[in-house]
């Protein structure tokens, strides 16, 4: 809307149902049914993780101290489930965070968010994947680079819509913006990193991103980070 | 509300409680909850398409290699579900693009997009068909059929609704409506085109879609897509 | 809010975040996530009717013909499936009608609408009851029942809310929720008819609700429906 | 926003789109999402517990009285479903009650919503091991359990919210947010008292949620709870 090349900081206009008149050949929509549709995606997906785990699972129980070893053989399949469910907390978060300052979407961002959708979905999958039959490489591989994908195309879309030329993205620093940009990659080059650890350790792997604030002090000791009033992330 | 004989192409009215002074036979209601329950029913649908594909369908694993090769066994099913994720995606997409410009919706609105989300909630059940029998000419069919009818209630939603004389569509140009007509009847026939095809050679049918472009530019040359400030789809 | 013994007829005011100051001793929420939890309760139940129609009932195919064959013999189950979601779907409707000019609700609102929940989730496994054992009589009943309940509960619902001195209702005139409560009553008589019926006839009872319009006519030629500018379904 | 030590009592800012000024360091995010993603997850939880009660429970029927007796048996299941259902309505009512107030949450209560999520997730396989197993120590104590730590969160997690330094909370009382404190801390003694006795009596232990009304007359009495004009519940 604002004929500035840099993303406007101003607060995001109030959405006015016609495409906008700057971008003439794309279709643009409000973000609120695209967040509405990613919610119950991510609800879903994180409820139906809990399936993995079932009382079918447990055979006859005889005594009290059977029952507390049939559930303790359970715990690590019970710790996948929750290292999962962890995992789509934080891409949720990503997600609500970026959309936060987009508040109309163009056809592009909604391929990429159904794309990302897609990996979202899969999770059950490949957690499954990688409860059962972690001893193989490709088991214990599969659920890293579902993670990996999803955070691929949310860089991805992240780029695209804080593009100043696309004037997507709105009511955030230009400073602000940046650091989300910084942000986004260094998640995906860590996530690349759980990937690589995951084919010889598995699931511990995912431990890989409690360096995360260790990595940000250091981007922002660097200069990479720049001081904003304001945070996105991308 | 609008006394104009043309949908009017002002920014919708803020939503007022009270039904419609110029429609005081038909209970009209707001759209918002028609979308919210849309968006779950896509969104549940979209998700319960993954239990096709489930750990429970391998069987022993013995080694790496055996693991790789039981997984390749199951891509036809992966692929089969991608394919009908996309399908749900844009099925969802024009969902959204039609109710972008209807703030308010009546009964027969209401009514066929029940029926539309009734084909919704098939499509995990005629995936799963097309998936184990398409082998067979009804297996194949099924699945192409359950989107050619959730399609034809699309369009006829959308020609209710853009009907000048209900001044159900607001905000957008009359071009725009226009547009949107020809673009539902346009994909509906594709997708008539995939029934028939699929007949032969089952999912791979869904590839005509990749012709839409083309048809587009074929519809905006002889003039009967018209140009337009916006854009709307049906 | 209003002093007025009436319902107001005015537009709903904005939604102000703090608790009613005409009703000191009752919690008052706004009705927005009420909505929100009830839709996403309806989808799922809706979508979940669908794995009582599962490829796992069919046998090994030899022929399109056994095939076809093999589909017939699900025919029932899937009619039975699609009852039920238009049943839902109808529920819903009213769902949406009523909380349509409810913009706060106070916790016997939230109560009621919880168990009628309740009721929403067992329709699926009443709906299964009612497939697999419709020639006992509990089994064709059970699903009538589960219905009439949920009417019950919707009824007394709108009957809490529209009570005068409650000022729950809003931008409804006083006929329209008038009308409301009759059509309300009326429904629920109707269903009644439906759990008599279904102990002879099974799911056909449900026809019985094709006689709504005429219902309507005769209340309204005999004055028990009143003339109203606007309209709300109980 | 507040420059004010307590919780400011005027309505909530329209939401504006960038971070608070007033809170530099912390990335602060409208409440909207986390509600819609909440309500998802709770939805489904909710919609699945049904999954308990199903008709491959049911052998062989043989007559009427067969049937009756048959679905006899599975009262204890159903009841179990009912409990868990209304545990889950009353957890879900204590997060719309608190986030009425809440326009902004910052990183911390986002996770620890997620957790609270993650608890929500569990109660159907809690659930269900409570129906299966209840004559073991652990089988009827590990849903009390899952209760007991969803309530520990969403104590914490309103604590945090209701601090004054972060001015999360607008448009309540100081009295009716002190109030809301004692409430939750309340709720928490008796979730725990559930806990120590459902190591003996089993389910049952939840009744004791009935002495509530009692023990909220005793704090007023008292002067625990304070005399406000309006009422969160924490």
């Amino acid at each position: 809307m604002s004929s500035s090349p840099e993303p406007s900081s101003s607060a995001p206009e109030p959405q006015d149902g016609a495409a906008g008149a700057g971008s003439p050949r794309r279709t643009v929509l409000s973000t609120r049914r695209l967040e509405s549709y990613t919610d119950g995606v991510f609800a879903i997906a994180a409820t139906l993780l809990v399936l993995n785990v079932s009382v079918n699972n447990l055979g006859a129980v005889t005594s009290n101290s059977d029952f507390v070893r049939q559930l303790t053989d359970q715990a690590p399949s019970i710790l996948n489930v929750v290292i999962s469910f962890l995992l789509l907390s934080l891409l949720w978060l990503i997600h609500v965070r970026q959309f936060e300052y987009i508040p109309r979407v163009d056809t592009t961002i909604v391929w990429l968010n159904n794309f990302r959708l897609l990996g979202v979905v899969l999770v059950p999958f490949t957690t499954s994947l990688n409860d059962e039959f972690n001893r193989f490489l490709l088991g214990r591989t599969l659920l890293p680079v579902n993670f990996f994908v999803i955070l691929l195309l949310s860089t991805w879309q992240w780029f695209h819509a804080s593009s100043p030329r696309r004037h997507l993205v709105q009511g955030a620093s230009a400073a602000a913006v940046h650091n989300a940009r910084v942000g986004s990659v260094s998640a995906l080059a860590q996530s690349f990193g759980v990937v690589l650890l995951a084919t010889m350790v598995g699931s511990a792997a995912f431990l890989l991103f409690a360096l995360d604030p260790l990595i940000s002090v250091l981007l922002r000791r660097t200069g990479v980070l720049r001081p904003a009033p304001d945070a996105v992330a991308g």
